[in-house]
């Protein structure tokens, strides 16, 4: 994979120093310092060949902690079906207000053979559950192609899965000065922590996982396990099944179209993993109880 | 206000049943029942009169809990700017699979002399944040107008502000059965509670709080606090100013942007509301300290 980085900020800062007033029953106490998860809009354009000639379009404009924006951008567009692979990205070039700022534009150049005409102009499946605000076609896109139910016949030790949220929160340098941010964690099947990310959207920080793991070359892979921290939504569920993660355990609670969904496409689906215990709501077959 | 809902559903359920695997250790218990958050899809439709015929446009697919749909529906075109008032919508017509689930699709008639057809075309800040991926368009529509900036000094009393996520987790039965849901709460300056409104997604939560008061005719309204369940970011402080409230206080962290929003348009940010003491962000004057 070649990526060129024209422009490369100085600053992926992800949090930023504020003053706050705290108030202790109704006593403000002296001004402090604190800091805050950093949120910041990134648009991300894709340039592509048409015609015998470059077409650029803006695919979408993103709320995000800046940071992996590389992952972000190689996650988001395969989770999308823009991109099946690394190399499908050729160049991202990075613009900004200031080279000392976050970049706040992002242009994508896909390798030409590229067919991206259709798939760009829409949403892959249109609709994104953590987010009730966005998918603007209709809900016809919301069913997925059932050869995309995934076999796996992956078994893991029950044991194992009260450690990951621990493994994934000590990667998360900036939701420990913060208290601000989502975090995602792939780990393979032997356990290794393979990408763990943090954003302030649960579905960037995990685009930004899947991210890491395509450019690593260790996605799609048999056999592993997503570990996030919020809720488990429709939106999650899809994410995963595309990158074909058959196991996913969640800190929060799933919803009832993520257990469906989980259902319909063979994905283990764990929740409420804390204090020693979890919950299975489907394929309870791939953990090992005793 | 006439709201002549041709199709009422009758199952307006937020919650569902499910059979889940506790796994305490690495021992599985028997099977039990539990309650999951339901997550589905509903469409928008507005239709409209243009060029002296009635226009029907797809505005949105949006993942919601059920129950609430109308104040959902009115908070989301409201944020928007779609709609003024409640008025502004004559009509909403709910179609679904079948009679005895949530509808899937919303038909909503629009005022006849309300002027539509630029507004639902394009988001209203085109940018949500509580979503990575969503908001078509480029990046210039992040600005805001000044003109928004509120003028309002109202005061409240410092002690008040912890009691407020007590009484809107009091008002979220779904949340209770089910762990999965946001909530959103406001109240008038005197400490009422207007409205308190759950969603697995926190926009939608908060588009239904609005929607609420909206068809109460309590917004825009002097004084107003808005205490939300989860982090504060981009989006409920775009929701918050485009509903002139002027105080927001919230149980998780702000991000960097909701605290730069906050200042530029003169809203008291509080955040971190838990175990008798909180954070003030911004425009601390509102909240009678001692």
């Amino acid at each position: 994979m070649s990526l060129k980085n024209s422009i490369r900020t100085q600053a992926q800062l992800s949090s930023v120093k504020v003053i706050k007033q705290r108030v202790i029953g109704s006593e403000a106490q002296a001004p402090e310092e604190d800091y805050l998860a950093i949120e910041d809009p990134l648009e991300i354009v894709l340039a592509y060949q048409r015609h015998g000639g470059t077409v650029e379009k803006k695919l979408i404009v993103t709320m995000r902690t800046p940071g992996h924006d590389d992952e972000l951008i190689h996650g988001f567009l395969y989770c999308e079906g823009i991109i099946q692979c690394a190399s499908d990205i050729t160049e991202i070039t990075y613009l900004g207000p200031k080279l000392s700022a976050a970049p706040t534009r992002a242009r994508v150049e896909l390798r030409p053979e590229l067919d991206v005409s259709e798939k760009s102009s829409e949403r892959n499946f249109a609709v994104h559950s953590s987010c009730g605000v966005c998918g603007t076609t209709d809900i016809g896109h919301l069913s997925i192609p059932k050869a995309l139910r995934i076999a796996d016949d992956t078994q893991i030790d029950a044991n194992w899965i009260h450690e990951l949220p621990a493994r994934m929160h000590h990667e998360q340098a900036t939701f420990r000065k913060t208290g601000g941010l989502h975090a995602s964690a792939i780990f393979s099947p032997l356990g290794e922590l393979l990408a763990s990310r943090e954003d302030i959207g649960r579905h960037n920080a995990l685009d930004k996982a899947i991210g890491a793991n395509l450019i690593a070359q260790f996605c799609p892979s048999h056999g592993q396990v997503l570990c996030v921290s919020g809720r488990m939504s429709y939106e999650i569920l899809q994410k995963a099944l595309i990158a074909r993660i058959p196991i996913i355990a969640g800190v929060g609670a799933p919803s009832s179209l993520a257990v469906a969904l989980a259902n319909d496409f063979n994905i283990t689906l764990i929740g409420f993993v804390r204090d020693g215990s979890y919950n299975i709501y489907s394929c309870p077959e791939r953990i090992r109880t005793a």
